[in-house]
């Protein structure tokens, strides 16, 4: 097959608020080839990540995007390989390539596993053609505006089935160590005792360890089993140094990795005992999967990194379906109406607690276009007087 | 002082090549507060990086970068500083912001400098009010087609007084080792030999170290003293694996740094002898003079990377303007006509053979307004009907 369009539509909510909620708008990708169409989303800020789809070059290591993609042949795996290669070496100086890269590159494995019938984790060859392993979903929500409604979000979320719960960003870590403690042990009265409690800091102390420090003991005494990003990804020396002293409570990171070896890093520097990746930042499924594998050799846990729609959830679990150790996974259960409605078919948990992605050809999702372009943002980008992006169709 | 306007002016060469030449476009930003006007340059693709500054909200660690600079208050370093670490905060998940933020600390600065009277190396405190110390440049240039074409390139740079020339991309690390032999001879032998060869292989090997060790005899043969780039900037585990075979030819390496980190990543465990940053890229002044203090705690040589304007190239020389120790500098000679018209005064090589960014306020450079009008390129983006870019009139 030859690739033969690749087009990108930002989606959003009719209003965006200025919370910690990934899933009000999106960035879209649909890739055809021969008798095909493949899906993918970017985990991006849309306007920058179309611009560097359709930019004019600055040189020849800064290419749009697209100059990559467009035209290639893709008949096995080993063309999404030569194609993401050839995006990063091509766009190498154009930062925002990581994030577009990321939505077309889980496109073109939608595209590849449609045409061969084959899902998406079968065809990344490490797990055969066992059935994937039931992940405990974990919901993600936002911490309360009080501990009050902490507690009532994480009741709320067991009376729903779920028996892991995170909670982050809100108010913690903003401001005192007291009523971050008192937002910690609500979250675990809501959950019970048994209920597993993550919490996520959302890089607030930059890379301030002492900050990080201080706010051990309230979650060593909620027993959580991990604090998510206390600081910048970059941070390592931060991290490594925390995660000396923090006991039970071990360190959870890399959602801001763009690249495996950000990710790598993390491992190999950071001290985190779970490595958190999203497929829509990171490059892709390959990429996530080569993190899988790297984390995995050095007794590091993989987890997803997933806020938005259901495709990009079956898109982030591709990576590790078949790893049995690997047994924890990110389920957004706060979505906005975009990125619920954005598919038609849902992952749902299964009746033994646990989520898996479809066992279908490519992602297994599909998609709800009449409902999806209720959020379709029309955007026009004229350069030198050439209209180099409008807004295509968005039909299947 | 109220920042009263951040703009974004696009500008590139009538035909822009398909070749490793990154002064054929740029991003010029004018910062506006109080009777100042301040200038900086992204070392950045325009498009996306215009599009960073402007889009649309996606949530509360997405926000344009605009929005956290504009109607700041600006009257001392520690305001750079909390504007820049605000926009990093509240664009975290803005892949592109990093580069769009450079160019702004940068104006900012040059505003600053100029409203106090002040040369920006002066600013940054560490230094006093000492003289600059002059740094000897080196000639950056692309490998010829052929050994004999940069034969002659070599000649050409030492008749023209420099002493030390660096040569990179084109054919080099592509075709064969002996072809790149024959390149590293052909240099060699055009500069004599007491000149300083550098030699830059533009991240060809990926992470490969095998490709980069088959190169070390010639490199080695030809006194060369660095190495550069011979991996992506991720790829530290390679780096620090060549860098343990390659003797008396150091590596050099950091210009796609994005972050203080990543280039401490590189100092810490790439095993680089030479940090090589780019003021338009890492996050501006202060975040490179950050890793220029940090390179010389550990006795790693700062080095600016600059391949664009004289504008640029005053920005990248503030940052280690002070050091002693310090000694050498990138100097582009071969320019295209937009980034060397776009200031009317110029960095040029003083009598004693060194460069020093200019004694006077800011960043020391005049611009050329109505030579640089001549590349501007109209840009027009419209989202859900609303205009939220247009190139504004390029005036002082």
């Amino acid at each position: 097959m030859k690739i033969e369009s690749v087009d990108m539509f930002y989606l959003a909510m009719p209003e965006v608020l200025d919370i910690g909620d990934g899933s009000q708008d999106m960035v879209l990708v649909r890739v055809r080839a021969g008798d095909w169409t493949g899906w993918g989303e970017c985990e991006a800020s849309p306007l920058p990540t179309i611009a560097s789809l359709v930019t004019p070059m600055s040189h020849s290591a800064c290419h749009p995007v697209l100059d990559s993609v467009l035209g290639q042949r893709l008949d096995s795996v080993a063309d999404i390989t030569r194609i993401a290669d050839e995006v990063r070496a091509r766009s190498l100086d154009l930062l925002q390539t990581d994030h577009a890269l990321s939505g077309i590159e889980i496109a073109l494995w939608d595209l590849l596993g449609k045409s061969v019938e084959q899902p998406v984790y079968e065809l990344l060859g490490t797990w055969g053609t066992a059935a994937p392993v039931g992940k405990t979903p974990y919901a993600s929500a936002l911490f309360g505006d009080t501990p009050q409604e902490t507690l009532e979000k994480a009741r709320s979320a067991v009376s729903r089935g779920f028996h892991a719960v995170k909670f982050g960003w809100g108010p913690y870590g903003l401001t005192t160590v007291e009523a971050d403690a008192d937002q910690v042990r609500a979250a675990r009265e809501g959950l019970g005792a048994d209920g597993i409690l993550l919490v996520d800091a959302g890089t607030v102390w930059g890379d301030n360890v002492g900050l990080g420090v201080s706010r051990l003991p309230a979650l060593l005494d909620a027993r959580a089993l991990w604090l998510e990003e206390p600081f910048v990804s970059g941070a390592l020396r931060s991290y490594a140094d925390l995660a000396t002293q923090s006991g039970s409570v071990r360190l959870a990171g890399g959602e801001g990795a763009h690249t495996r070896y950000m990710a790598e890093h993390m491992i190999d520097h950071g001290g985190v005992g779970f490595i958190q990746i999203d497929t829509g930042r990171v490059g892709g499924i390959s990429t996530a999967h080569e993190v899988w594998k790297y984390a995995h050799d050095r007794g590091v846990q993989f987890v997803n990194h997933t806020f938005t729609s259901h495709l990009a959830l079956s898109a982030s679990l591709q990576p590790y379906a078949g790893a049995a150790d690997d047994w924890i996974c990110e389920y957004p259960v706060e979505l906005k109406a975009l990125a619920r409605e954005l598919t038609s078919t849902h992952i749902d948990v299964d009746a033994d607690g646990t989520i898996r992605p479809p066992a279908k050809p490519g992602l297994g999702m599909e998609l709800d276009l009449v409902a999806a372009s209720k959020y379709l943002i029309d955007v026009d980008i004229t350069v030198g007087g050439r209209t180099i992006y409008r807004t295509p169709e968005l039909t299947s």
